[in-house]
């Protein structure tokens, strides 16, 4: 059977803009607030720890489209597109009349989307001359790209990953000494965020939360520094529109078009990455799409978390976001997929979500496995834990189609790879891993503290 | 400045026959010989180990061109054509006048160029009603690539995988049985072979010598299953050939021709893989290319072994080859290019050497981990400890250009990444690692021992 699997833009077809969703929402995201004055923030208040750039595109509610510099296009051209591929090896041992097609970030030279949006983040901050970045990693594809990114354009990185992860992914926090960062486990002795959150539980295992607290106060004490993120913030989901403008392009090749769009959610980066691109066709009425982002149950914010003004980091460095929030005081699970492992949803997917344009689905720790174990054999690449909380959601749609009949065409994000997670898989493989539900009452308790 | 960087095939002109170099070449391999017998072996004879499929291809000295089976080539298409890349990056931080291009089967799902054998080896091996197949593998590239092709094509995998490699990247037979293969230590107590090597020398690191005997024996002694080998024999090599093939067209593409080919160099799957192809318009006359092969120095077969006849495994198993060996009880240093650590070069690549189509170079480990930094950090992409040697060698050249001032074609195979080899980054960059020189009196020892 002669069919085409994988769908490759050339590069003069390689979108020169991002997409700025925030342009088009019928409703815009509530204003960031200053939590002394609880005073909306200006573009001016945040270029104190990002980039200009940055800061300004992420209050920019008035431009769709944003010009991709030419340097950072320049190195996009290195891995971009990333293939969008039809996964009937997949579809057929799932004997699902659904068409599923996978973009495959994964195989991105630092093996996840993380690039995307390191490298313009570094290119503003050495354009403005920044001599120094410094941000926070979970399962460290952050921190990876960021390392690498610095390093392109001339800046020193300094990450801060969190304990936990670095202690499960020792290969990634290598990664970043190759590219020649400085990488340190969070919480850390190094900073006075670090310090309080040890003395107050000395045992801490670290989370995204904390991570953050420390980068930011790394930034906001030391000169030349400015702080960069792999997620959560949307000028990080604008630069991650590059999945979703390619995948449009390339399903046009396929002379299909997606009915249903899955991404796995941590902060929101590669769930915005493929679904805002085609979101715009539902805000002006011309198609109808399914959004799904698959959280892990977990950590539920999307499902079972509160719409309300929460800090973005465990010490309350940010800004107060408007945000679906499990309390910025949540400790998640100790689940592989790190990168899942944060309490709040990014502003434009919190305001999304109570508009009703996208769902959350929750996806079990065992289920996620399951479902990256299916794909690994089926597809031959092992997915990362994180992108394996996706290809569960899309299994879960697949089998649905089998039950109906529905020949639906299911597109979902494989955010990333998950070679330097193979202790996580040894661990499933041997029936060593868990699920961690949340009760009710574990989730009230979480809000009512904040 | 815009520059195309990345060079792609459409799906319909990925080559659909591979290259068989043994019908081309002025003076063809000499013979493998029956050890008990000395008399050549016929391809009936092999096939009593290996698919009959692959047994006539290894002895096939007429035909050209061989057509890539249909489901072969659809597996192919999931992820070929890998990209052709200029090396834009790496020039520019060697300040050579040299135009570097590399062939990147690093993308490959599986990591590494191993993939394009495995397919075959498991279609044939299920064509003729193979339930079981077995294997030796170093670092585990082959070993992971197999496991995935026997589970696309229906048959279980056992893989010996050589002790040491197993220890130093305990991630790769992760990724084996993630796959759903078996995975055993060599030597191991499982086989006569294995138990031999223990009681002679308790403390046996392994070597691919070991693992192949290992592998064979399974193979002869377990009904319906055949044996399958990742490197050294011909029709690897042919399979392998679709490297070079697509590098020949995506060079094309580029507007230029290579001046020097240079691939690392174990057993030569990945060395012919990309040198073959072109190396047909060598003995035509129509151009000149310079061939190198990359080695370990502490492995030089190619630049100190002797041409002899001599056996594929450490106890003696296979058919005697001829070929340029350390004799085949040498023992490699613990090096992390655990794919080069073999005895001999294959039959074609052998005589080759001997007629002066090619050479080989040495290269010390820490010069080859130096390049693997110096390339992770220029293009992003952390190469295998193996693929680091062709980048070595690479680099000798570029700067010689910078010496001469020529703006030399140099294209080199990156065989695979190393995100599977982090912590042999991690010791390079401690100072852990060391060079293990031999002196002639070792090599004479090896060779007279035999």
């Amino acid at each position: 059977m002669k069919r085409q699997k994988r769908f490759i833009l050339q590069e003069n077809e390689i979108p020169t803009q991002w997409y700025n969703i925030q342009a088009e929402m019928p409703h815009k995201p509530q204003p960031l607030l200053n939590p002394q004055t609880r005073e909306p923030l200006t573009a001016a208040d945040l270029a104190h720890i990002f980039p200009t750039a940055c800061a300004e595109q992420e209050l920019d509610t008035t431009h769709p489209w944003i010009d991709i510099p030419e340097p950072v296009l320049e190195k996009y051209k290195y891995y971009r597109s990333t293939p969008l591929v039809r996964a009937y090896a997949l579809e057929e041992a799932l004997e699902t009349p659904a068409h599923i097609y996978f973009k495959n970030e994964s195989v991105n030279p630092l093996g996840s989307h993380k690039i995307n949006s390191a490298l313009p983040q570094c290119y503003y901050a050495k354009m403005e001359g920044t001599t120094n970045v410094t941000t926070e990693t979970g399962a460290g594809q952050w921190g990876a790209a960021l390392s690498y990114a610095a390093k392109v354009f001339g800046i020193e990185a300094a990450v801060y990953q969190v304990k936990i992860s670095m202690q499960q992914k020792p290969y990634r926090s290598l990664m970043m000494r190759t590219f020649g960062a400085a990488v340190t486990g969070s919480p850390s002795m190094s900073t006075r965020a670090g310090k309080d959150i040890i003395t107050q539980n000395p045992t801490h295992s670290g989370s995204l939360g904390t991570a953050i607290s420390e980068a930011i106060e790394l930034a906001t004490t030391t000169p030349n520094c400015k702080y960069t993120l792999g997620s959560v913030l949307t000028h990080v989901s604008i630069h991650q529109s590059i999945i979703g403008l390619e995948a449009e392009k390339q399903m046009a090749m396929t002379g299909e078009y997606p009915d249903t769009i899955i991404a796995c959610f941590g902060g929101g980066s590669n769930f915005g990455g493929i679904a805002f691109p085609f979101m715009r066709h539902i805000f002006s009425g011309k198609r109808h799409i399914e959004f799904i982002a698959a959280e892990p149950d977990s950590c539920p914010k999307l499902t079972r978390g509160e719409f309300r003004y929460d800090f973005g980091d465990e010490a309350g460095y940010t800004p107060l976001l408007p945000m679906y929030s499990l309390g910025h005081h949540f400790k998640p699970a100790n689940i592989h997929a790190g990168g899942l492992r944060y309490h709040g949803a990014g502003t434009v997917v919190s305001q999304l979500l109570k508009d009703g344009y996208m769902r959350g689905v929750d996806i079990p720790q065992l289920e996620s496995f399951q479902a990256g174990v299916i794909f690994a054999r089926t597809e031959g690449i092992i997915p990362a834990p994180e992108s394996s909380h996706a290809i569960a959601a899309t299994i879960r749609e697949a089998l649905r189609c089998k039950e109906t009949g529905e020949e639906k065409v299911i597109l979902f994000n494989l955010s990333g790879h998950g070679l330097i997670d193979m202790t996580a898989y040894d661990q499933y493989l041997n029936g060593d891993l868990q699920n961690y539900s949340l009760s009710d009452e574990d989730i009230r308790k979480n809000l009512d503290e904040d």
